[in-house]
């Protein structure tokens, strides 16, 4: 019997390097290799796993496919391609996630219910898509920077589309793992990964008071939300050398973590207590042993990895035990400053944070991408002067300042070529099946 | 695009005779059959149909196909095939529906989140335990009448098998019409019928007052709420010669019938405000036109078919309207005696209700079994004398004696050979998701 | 302090016979002591008291003094007191409880949300309406037998009014209790009563199959809902000399009764569990000892008083364990033939079920009125060839006749001359704020 | 009939000073001037509006004049006053609203419930409280300045009591408005008041970009959350030199403002389709005519007063409708840098809020405070180098820092002495039933 057959090391042909700044292949092949990513993506899946969708905030693998592809599509097929005809009539509203100017559409939290189109049908309309797309990049220089100003337009919609769909990559990953993680038959994605090893001491960075700039320069891609670049005024501060790892964690459970009041916030306490919150998502506890759900079934948890899937309050909460704090966006961007992009992403095929090990310890700051999203301090607001793209696209980012934190960094699911160091990442803070962990700052006097 | 592809004729496979006491197969021949039958109203499926549960109440179609099986696994190979080993350890746990005394279970409302068993595995599931269960069926003489004490019961407890995956069989279908006809797509399963002709004329059928037996007799298969059959006192009544049309009920509908509180039980008027009901279950209006969604995709609505998808809060407002009300249990099996089981069932494919035509109208009493069920004014309680079954089969009827109510006859999606005088359906009284219709009595004085 | 300050005497001024048809006083008197009562009943409460709603099914006393006045001016005054102006153009908008045909109402479950108008203007509203009753009770003869039929209309709808406030009456006790019983200062309305003995042993009093007559007769007042008189066959049946007590209930409890499974409804349990009922409503244990709320506070449970506060369930489920089952109403109207109305009813001042002692022991059948109300195995639907009155007071009965199960008897808070043997009480089978408790009945061979 | 009775002139004896610093009157005398006020505020209540909670967030008044009486009880009595003795044994647990340290409490949710205590026990409770603060007050020299360290954390105490309870006097205000507003009698707390003339135009008034001090800097009384003080950054910005007017959003209004998702977050288009929002709260149209409800019943809506009672996601709305946007906290107390606080405060007995007049334009910014608090762009977090209190009084402003938006200046019902160019008000970004309206600014290229 084969529920949980391990896949065919079909992620591996995902190991080559992806669409990247710094690149040599053209700005074609670099799309066609993002879309070609979302299906490997889904290579290990059976058709019955792409319909699964197990909570509201998350996505059916289906929907997510085509969804990416209506973007195409819609903002750039349709635009850009004399004649182009829609695949179907309806895909409109089937797959348009949430821009209110371009139509209604279908309901969120009903996805799911999506059995048509089935699997193949999705498939056909990718491949159909990407035909026509295929045409309009042909119309485009291997590289796309100095271009006429029609022309610039055109691309920075295709980079945004290109963008668009690595988040969703991550987010067919974390979809999965919760509709899975719900299944008492454990499925498996990925074979099981061992890391040995203790991680590296942590010490605390230290940086002056001072008037510091943050935000995107303009030089790449950026979202909207990361300009304009602005000053800050930011206090003496220290950061953590590395992440909070599952044994930090594991001492303030010790402690009473989950049963002190007056460790968390009152929001925090509240989702706490709603949700009967008594270690991170998808911890297990069976005769004393702590297992964790991973994309790899249900795994031994390894103290030395970074702790995973906590919200913002649980983040928080752990800071004010530990006597820090959270980093605030411009102290997490400060500190950043100068080290270069590294870690563990999506083209590791990991699909789990890996534990630092000693010779990992090679600067004053670790673990700064990939692994996990670091919650920070700073809730998710406009930056001074900041204007929103003019139409649909408009609606990208900007829309949803209100209620939700930042989060910097990048995760073992964030395509590389997709992290960058103004990155502004942003969930509601009782959200935890993305993957998200934390850097402890604190005050220095 | 083949979104809504017409299926093959593979429905055509399943016009020959089913599971039937007249029958003249062999007992484990009629199994098979009804096992088989199960299949066969699968092929029009596409892989992604089989996960959809559109609501707590419907289930998905690879839950059917696996909980009918697990019946057979959990109460006949277990019991009666020595070294019987259950397929998987867990599918107890994922396809119990509600036996209490079997051990704890899957959610109801969380069935769709089961990607995994695959599809597949289900279908590899039900091969495993009919290669079983044929095993036992060879332990069986041709006929059951008359058996040993011993095999007795494994032939009784095989006919509730049998009979609960017929039960399943015309909840396939209503449960995937449910899904579909949320999908803006309108995915279809067969090919369109078109039915013609004026329904015969409403006649009352008169009755006399009198003591009446009522409940099965112990010939032939009955579920133990059918028993003991008893005496009740019926008065003088009048019952309708065929069902409520579509006609009818538009009649009912244009003198406000909705929106006259004084025509609705409490319950009713607030279930029809709650869920804003203003037509049957299913049925639309275009710029005046009326169409239905059926197994064959939306159709125009037929006024000479008999009204279907109406709950009985629905169908107790119209009789109201039309100075009637519905017939009891004891009214409806009265005026039912002496007719033979005739009309549209399962095999015939349709799927749909049939408008009766002039010449259907060959007795006093037409429409009896077939088309659609009948709400009756009987809540759904126990048989005076009524004792259920020891252990865990003993959960199948009587535990649902609660704020139910009894319909009578059958539809058109009814397995012909399940079809009995004395067979006690029960739903919910704001349930709409059946083919439940109604037809009208009344009291003589 | 005197938060719970326990009443003056005030009850004891209700001790007097209540309106009754072997009452020697007229009927004006009789309606006068009715309304008298209802404010009697008040005389222990502070103002605060009056605004409190505990839940949607229950209103605030407030309210109950204010909608049982709003149905004598809308159904009497209004159509039988020429140019009666009505007190206040919004108190039908606020007092209307649940006729449809009488207009918009303010809705149920934000009764308590009502600060205005005052208690002080809810007691002038009384005076006026009573003033102006005062005036068409004086046109009407001492006795209202054989009225000519115009004053006959009026005698009968002010009759209606008249026992629709003795519902009320009862309703005001339960709602009060209710919200009480959950301030933890333990507000106290009387005194506390000590009851002493052991209550006689049960005996099972048979009674022959046979076509019983069911249902009022036309002598004296009855609701809608208990006529017309019908026809039953009755199997032959046994049914308990005397109410479950208390005691009864533990040995329930001892035994599991509420976590087997198998001894409930399947809503039942469903309703267990969302509840997290472990005892009846009501029952509190500290350290092994039993104690309950009642309008004396909270009180030392005991074991020989009738077992009060069940939901049906809980009284179906301990029916099963003890291998007996519900009486039916057929089966409570045949065996309650003859014997007296007798029992402790509001007027004792108790508000609390009496226990049985052996001097009660004095007919075959004891304990049928008075104490509990006794839930039967009857759901309440209409009686063969009933007809709901014309116009708005024909929603008073008919249009719950759904989802609902028959309580046979009155309770300690059921006024004397209130209690009838063909009196139909209803009420949601998972409802337990009433004095609801049950008597055993079983099947002969 | 007198429903809506106007009130006895009871609220002009509070147009007498309040506690505040520059007041010539002792430390104590303050102190025993506030609790009357509360007390005062009650007058033209019935006993029936103390118990009247009309939503989760609004809590009764009873519940008001209980709970800051508990303040005191809990920690200046029991700290500071020897052989304190507490009035009742359960207070503590019915009284406290959210302090986690301090133990259980009683659900927020339910105070509504809380028939007992009685309106005339609660104002016992506050007499037994007062009698025994008087003691400690006497304690105490004449003004509060340069205590020693012992006797200044009582001062420091007794001042955040004081304080909480003005905070409380606002909520009573607020909270009894909106349980009333929902009664079709139109309860009235106050005489109508009639302004005439029309607003000064609105002018831009520019600031530089520079470093900017924020917070408060240790004179006078500030809560915690106003410190400390610290440097940021403000890029040069204009602020609107008046409030935003009724007027003025209904010109948004008219331009379809709620009805285009783009002027929207997505967080406030969720709201404002829950919410079925197309007006600010307690607005109300009858044949094209607007208006509103107030403490003086409903009252034609005034064009020229301040918009009042709208949402941040309505604020945040019209402001980008208007080209404009909300300042941030930084910005508007650079802009109220030396502007003396005047304007209509609780004192002024309005408990509306006033329309600007030509004369009121004296300075380049009017109404910075009383009339509506203003919603800022900031989210409500800590100051860098924040540190809450140790112990119980940790939980006042802290814990509170997620999902709230920052309101600055003061309002119609918001004590004047209470009013500080540092407070920082805040509530979820859904709130309305707040006097809050808002201030307009913008960036400056």
């Amino acid at each position: 019997m084969d529920t949980n057959a391990a896949p065919s090391a079909a992620h591996a042909a995902m190991q080559t390097k992806s669409i990247g700044p710094r690149d040599s292949r053209t700005f074609a092949d670099r799309c066609r290799m993002v879309r070609r990513t979302t299906e490997q993506l889904c290579e290990p899946l059976a058709v019955d796993d792409y319909m699964l969708q197990s909570m509201p905030d998350a996505s059916p693998i289906k929907w997510h496919l085509a969804h990416t592809t209506w973007f195409f599509e819609t903002f750039v097929l349709s635009r850009y391609l004399r004649g182009y005809r829609p695949f179907h009539p309806q895909f409109g509203f089937l797959f348009n996630s949430y821009y209110e100017a371009v139509g209604p559409r279908w309901p969120r939290a009903e996805r799911g219910l999506l059995s048509r189109p089935s699997v193949a049908e999705v498939y056909r309309y990718r491949a159909y898509v990407d035909d026509h797309f295929a045409r309009v990049l042909s119309g485009l220089p291997a590289e796309i920077a100095n271009l006429p100003a029609e022309l610039a337009e055109q691309a920075a919609t295709i980079s945004l589309g290109i963008n668009h769909e690595q988040q969703h990559q991550e987010l067919m990953i974390t979809d999965l793992k919760h509709g899975w993680s719900m299944n008492p038959l454990h499925p498996v994605y990925r074979d099981a990964i061992s890391d040995a090893g203790d991680p590296p001491p942590l010490n605390w960075v230290e940086f002056d008071e001072g008037l510091r700039s943050v935000g995107a320069c303009g030089q790449g891609f950026a979202f909207d939300n990361e300009a304009p670049r602005h000053r800050v005024f930011v206090n003496r501060f220290a950061i953590a050398s590395r992440l909070v790892t599952v044994a930090d964690y594991l001492e303030f459970m010790d402690d009473g973590g989950y049963h002190r009041a007056d460790l968390w916030l009152s929001d925090g306490w509240a989702a706490r207590c709603a949700g009967d919150w008594t270690t991170p998502l998808y911890w297990r506890q069976e005769e004393g042993a702590w297992s964790v759900v991973s994309m790899a079934g249900v795994q031994p948890l390894n103290p030395a990895e970074p702790l995973c899937h906590v919200s913002y309050y649980e983040a928080d909460a752990f800071a004010r035990w530990a006597g820090a704090r959270l980093p605030t966006e411009a102290e997490w961007e400060t500190a950043s400053a100068g080290i270069p992009i590294a870690g563990h992403f999506l083209e590791a095929g990991r699909f789990h944070p890996a534990a630092a090990v000693a010779e990992d310890d090679r600067g004053p700051l670790n673990q700064l991408y990939g692994e996990v999203w670091q919650w920070t301090a700073s809730p998710y607001i406009s930056y001074p002067g900041y204007r929103p793209p003019i139409g649909a696209l408009g609606e990208y980012n900007g829309k949803f300042m209100s209620n939700q934190m930042v989060l910097r960094g990048a995760s073992c699911v964030t395509p590389r070529s997709h992290a960058r160091r103004t990155y502004r990442n942003f969930f509601p803070p009782g959200a935890r099946w993305q993957f998200s962990g934390l850097r402890l700052a604190r005050d220095c006097e």
